[in-house]
């Protein structure tokens, strides 16, 4: 935030009676989050819309904790100015009792309303939806349409488009403000329709929805059930902060940790250890089968030292051309690009990229050992067929590594897992251990009878 | 796309009028992207309007071909009728050839400012905008803005706000087309200005422009210049197209790859191993250096081959630690949420997390080694000190791996290079040769004497 707002607000506070009418609610909201001590006390001072809007850009964090330390009257003040959308989105951080006492300061209808939406699945359309919008009959004019915009569009959040409604209540079409605007007013509603719409399903997953926005270009969209029966509205900011998240989430699993619910520095120390400890342990045990590989391997080792000098360098080729190809597969299932039908047609290709990627790197070990040996013999008299060890050794491997990187997220949503879990450190894992032992087999084919 | 959609456009273009009226433009899309032979065909049989919307949604790479094989006249009504930042988008994959030669198709006034639109930078917002907006003075009646939007609202992206500008075209207010069709339509404009309003400067990164997107909750902002002079809008929808595809660019990056320009499927396979060949033989020229460490150590192996069964476990746990912390350092300034003046701050939490972790894992490599070797005592007599040795070094390799992980992201930043870059395996590399040397060196201290 700007320096002088800083301390302009800093002024403010100090005044009997603060008025924060020059800021923006970012403004404030951003100065809240730096000092949050001052929460009480400018919350307190605003109006009602005003001091929503700053809540809402607070961290989940700072919310909660405000939410429990103001007095009652105000949070069900607060609770009461927020769109539907935004209220869902707070109620749901908060504990079960809390909420059950906040939805108490609750209108009846409104209460009733907000117990729905917190009723829907987590991930779903339901959570994201704001159940205020301007819905009108087939039969009504233009004009009555507009007086019906101006007397309840102030409170609604979005008035992009109408909705028409048949006498059940089901979604008919949806009309566009602006061709509402630019049509002689007295004409009626059904001489604008096209009886087509596009509607997201309460029950859809969001990132569902978040696909189904950036295809369509919208920046509303109704929400039905199975009935078709009009529910409420999903607008794109929502959507924004969905895919933010969603990639925030995918980014934390591909990386090896377990995906962090708030910012890095805002979370308590004990659960980031905690997020980060559960996987390192579960990658070390796994990895621990690397030693017992090598235990079994020890016979081998002990007659030929050098062999172990590119163990590093061949499990870590097998770990990155892995790392790779899950981190492509999972982010194209992200977006939709792939899905499990394809498995045939990604196997194609990361055969052919994975023997294609192996055999450069197969080539650039192989001349690297003859190069070496040239300078000075350390590698000992066989190093053409350390040479060549090394080389088929990268090629498998690295074939290997794509052909399990690309697979893996592929399989486990089949198996109905989250594809992101098959994060890079877990592929390479999965590599490591079973690279040793393509080395080593490759060592006795090649070896047998020379070194071995 | 649903089944029966496919069959009814396949039968459709047998017919020798073909009418596509039935489909929705993104249905018409997806079929094309799973045909694209039949692009020519439907685009021809489309009124412009509805053409430039289904190239809006087909692949890049379908619309290219399409712009080069369609009759030039009918690409000229296509690109005129593109609302402007999809017309820059377009053009911008464009060689500058072609778009010369389509530029020339524009009126003199589009030619203009589509080629100034080109002029700024490809990640600018300047690349975003839309010089579509409705514009009116602060003297005007709400009636003369509601005219104006009934004039020429059919033909501008979005009319959610108006922009009130000065004599000299300075931006001075926004009013939300809410606010206008709420209050009586005598009224002056002024009367509803608070002279309070958001708006993106035409060099910002796009980056910024989401993150200001996301915090105020906005649908449409206006862009300035350096003197404040009105030049377009960016819509929200845009945006979220940004926002998905810096995420894919991260997240490639994060796994080790070049960012793909393309989805996974549609990217060519040689362009596909040159993304990923770059990183894989810069990550393997880096592993080399391990071969060469170890070559460094080859005394302390041939003495105590024990070692050599922890090596794959300590590097990778080093190598899991960083690219833990480097991707949630990566995001959380992506987010926004860390720049380089926090660096004390993280590298506080790293030592912190780094010590925590090191020693969990520490404890578990030692148990391991005490329980296995009361089982068969493959470790020898100094197995408790093989275990201390495991202890310590697993302790410093992952304080060691979450401090790189951590501080070379904002590092590179601070060079202003793309943090993205210090990706999982590029830490993991990191730390494997450094590893190696502090697995050596503890190794020297605590077996001096007894295997060493």
């Amino acid at each position: 935030m700007e320096e002088n707002n800083e301390v302009q607000i800093q002024e403010i506070l100090n005044q009997e009676n603060p008025q924060f009418d020059d800021f923006r609610t970012s403004e404030l909201a951003d100065f809240l989050n730096e000092h949050p001590e001052h929460g009480e006390k400018i919350i307190l001072h605003l109006a009602p819309h005003r001091a929503v809007k700053t809540l809402k850009f607070l961290d989940v964090k700072l919310q909660k904790k405000l939410i429990h330390t103001l007095p009652s009257h105000v949070v069900a003040t607060l609770i009461q100015n927020m769109h539907f959308d935004d209220r869902t989105a707070l109620l749901s951080e908060l504990t079960s009792e809390t909420v059950k006492r906040l939805v108490l300061f609750l209108p009846h209808d409104d209460r009733v309303e907000t117990l729905a939406l917190l009723g829907y699945p987590e991930d779903s359309v339901g959570r994201l939806m704001n159940p205020d919008y301007i819905e009108v009959n087939s039969n009504d004019t233009i004009q009555y349409a507009l007086d019906k915009i101006r007397k309840y569009g102030r409170s609604i959040e979005n008035i992009n488009f109408i909705y028409i409604l048949d006498e059940n209540e089901k979604l008919i079409d949806d009309i566009n403000l602006k061709e509402l605007l630019i049509a002689p007013p007295e004409k009626k509603l059904n001489e604008l329709m096209d009886r087509k719409y596009l509607a997201l399903h309460v029950n859809d997953d969001q990132e569902t929805a978040a696909a189904i926005f950036k295809k369509n270009n919208r920046a509303v969209l109704p929400v039905i059930d199975d009935n078709g029966i009009l529910l409420g509205i999903v607008t794109i900011d929502d959507i924004l902060r969905v895919e933010s998240e969603e990639a925030t989430e995918d980014i934390h699993k591909i990386g090896g940790t377990e995906a962090l619910d708030e910012p890095y520095m805002s979370t308590p120390f004990l659960e980031l250890i905690k997020k980060r400890a559960g996987w390192l342990v579960i990658l070390f045990l796994g990895e621990m089968l690397t030693a017992s590989a090598m235990a079994f391997f020890e016979d081998e080792i002990a007659k030929a030292v050098v062999l172990v000098l590119f163990i590093p360098l061949i499990i870590s080729s097998g770990g990155n051309s892995g790392s790779q190809a899950s981190t492509l597969i999972i982010r194209a299932m992200a977006l939709g690009e792939i899905t499990f039908s394809d498995w045939w047609r990604v196997m194609k290709r990361e055969i052919l990229s994975g023997l294609a990627l192996g055999a450069i790197l197969g080539c650039i070990g192989f001349l690297r050992i003859i190069i070496w040996n040239s300078i000075s013999p350390i590698y000992g008299e066989h190093y053409i067929l350390i040479g060549i060890t090394v080389w088929l050794t990268l090629l498998f491997i690295v074939l290997w590594g794509s052909l399990c990187g690309s697979m893996l997220p592929l399989l486990l949503k089949k198996l109905n897992f989250d594809p992101a879990a098959s994060s890079a450190p877990f592929v390479a894992t999965l590599v490591d251990v079973t690279g040793l032992v393509i080395y080593f087999g490759v060592a006795s084919l090649i070896l047998s009878g020379t070194l071995l």
